[in-house]
């Protein structure tokens, strides 16, 4: 099988201009198949504030509602995707960008409303978070014939439930889910970019990276609350991958991806 | 060669969302391929406006500064490309959106500053309009690609230059040479569809449509004025096509998009 590269880049790197470019210049540079899925950055909340638009937040979470969507939509698949494919294509990197509805890449269902009871008791309370997609399939088919004639494919967090109704979604999962789907066809490598070095033991030192993390590993750090718990779901994600299918997980500092691919830099996540 | 229908709407259907989705049905029901190519309607002045963006207009058109190009890329591409492709998709129609810079699909360069004189001195004044696009290649190939895999691909008018820079452009323009492009792999219709029932002999009355136009038939309805001087360039462009390969131009009312394809309704530019 052809080796294939998922890469998701944070919003941190998508603020800065000089960044993105350096960092899309070494991601055009990668050898063979690749996949760029891209979160959203500052630029929607920038835009909803210049609108009067209110972002409501539950339990430190955005809610998205029709206006949020609507901004999202524009901010996320419109100017973020359409410039970093323009930006490879000066690169003599040929992506194509597509949200989830285009070729309905990426069918989801809208988030059922009400949390998981802590207590096991079924769903409690009347949370709604919006308009927010889980994703039901990845139409790996489709991303293959797309990399047999692209060099790249930049994927936006923006989904679809198949009936009309766009969503919005978290881009780790949308990376997670993909990577998941295109390993059947391909070996595949996960690559977690953003503005860390790695998963850190001391969250103030980047060169406190720790180089490998498997599952027994993994339990303890917990146990011994040695991980910052924000890299917690990224962490959850990453070893979900690996079990379905994903050869390897590394999550590092966007301007080392060369290095990141390459396995000497960043936290690999590892089976044993 | 497979027939191909290459359809423009206009931005007052955009605008209305019941008038939109009855279209969109429509379209979804075209036998074979298609392509649809869509202008911005209203929501881009509105999103500039509640931004407190300033829309400079120069002679009547509007200017591309950098703010404008920023939100014309976030409304074109994003919003209304990826809610026409995720309608399309709940009508069973599988459709892809995408901008000039997806897959190289359109290829162009920033429009000169200046007009070409009129007493045929070349370039005089200095108007800038900014990052509009003058359209040099459309990658046939690949579109026909995708329509392969694809029952229909939505084309935004938003272009590049190659060197990372998007444009803005005209979807009349881009309905144009996309269906010229793809005439030699098609037998290709080209449909322009807006709010009138056709080109008519009185702008006031809908019963008035000219069923055919030929070029002596159009310079006599020049010669004597008949024609409302805001469809010329919408002739001139559609003449333009048949003389490049499009077999059949037909132009007409939205809502009757099935009779213009049967040719029963709307104004069709012919040859002679």
């Amino acid at each position: 099988m052809d080796k294939l590269i998922v890469v998701k880049i944070g919003g941190n790197i998508i603020d800065d201009e000089t960044k993105l470019s350096s960092f899309l210049q070494s991601f055009a540079a990668i050898q063979g198949k690749k996949i760029l899925v891209h979160g959203g950055g500052k630029l929607a909340t920038r835009v909803a504030e210049a609108m009067g638009i209110q972002q409501q937040m539950v339990d430190g979470r955005r809610i998205t509602d029709a206006e949020t969507l609507k901004i999202v939509t524009m901010v996320y698949a419109g100017f973020i995707n359409k410039n970093i494919v323009a930006r490879l294509q000066s690169f003599n990197c040929n992506a194509i960008g597509l949200s989830g509805a285009d070729g309905n890449t990426i069918k989801a269902h809208k988030r059922l409303e009400g949390k998981a009871s802590p207590s096991g008791g079924g769903l409690e309370g009347a949370v709604d978070y919006g308009f927010v997609g889980d994703i039901d399939e990845v139409n790996a088919e489709l991303l293959h014939t797309l990399l047999q004639i692209n060099d790249a494919i930049v994927l936006a967090p923006i989904i679809h439930d198949g009936k009309g109704q766009l969503l919005n979604t978290n881009a780790d999962t949308i990376a997670q889910e993909v990577a998941k789907a295109m390993s059947g066809l391909y070996n595949v490598d996960l690559i977690y970019s953003f503005e860390k070095s790695g998963v850190l033991l001391d969250v103030n030192d980047e060169a406190s990276v720790i180089s490998n993390i498997n599952p027994s590993s993994y339990k303890q750090l917990k146990a011994e609350e040695k991980i910052f718990a924000g890299m917690l779901p990224k962490l959850d994600n990453a070893f979900a991958a690996i079990n379905s299918g994903v050869q390897k997980v590394i999550i590092g500092k966007a301007e080392e991806l060369q290095h990141l691919i390459e396995g000497t830099k960043g936290t690999a996540i590892i089976h044993e």
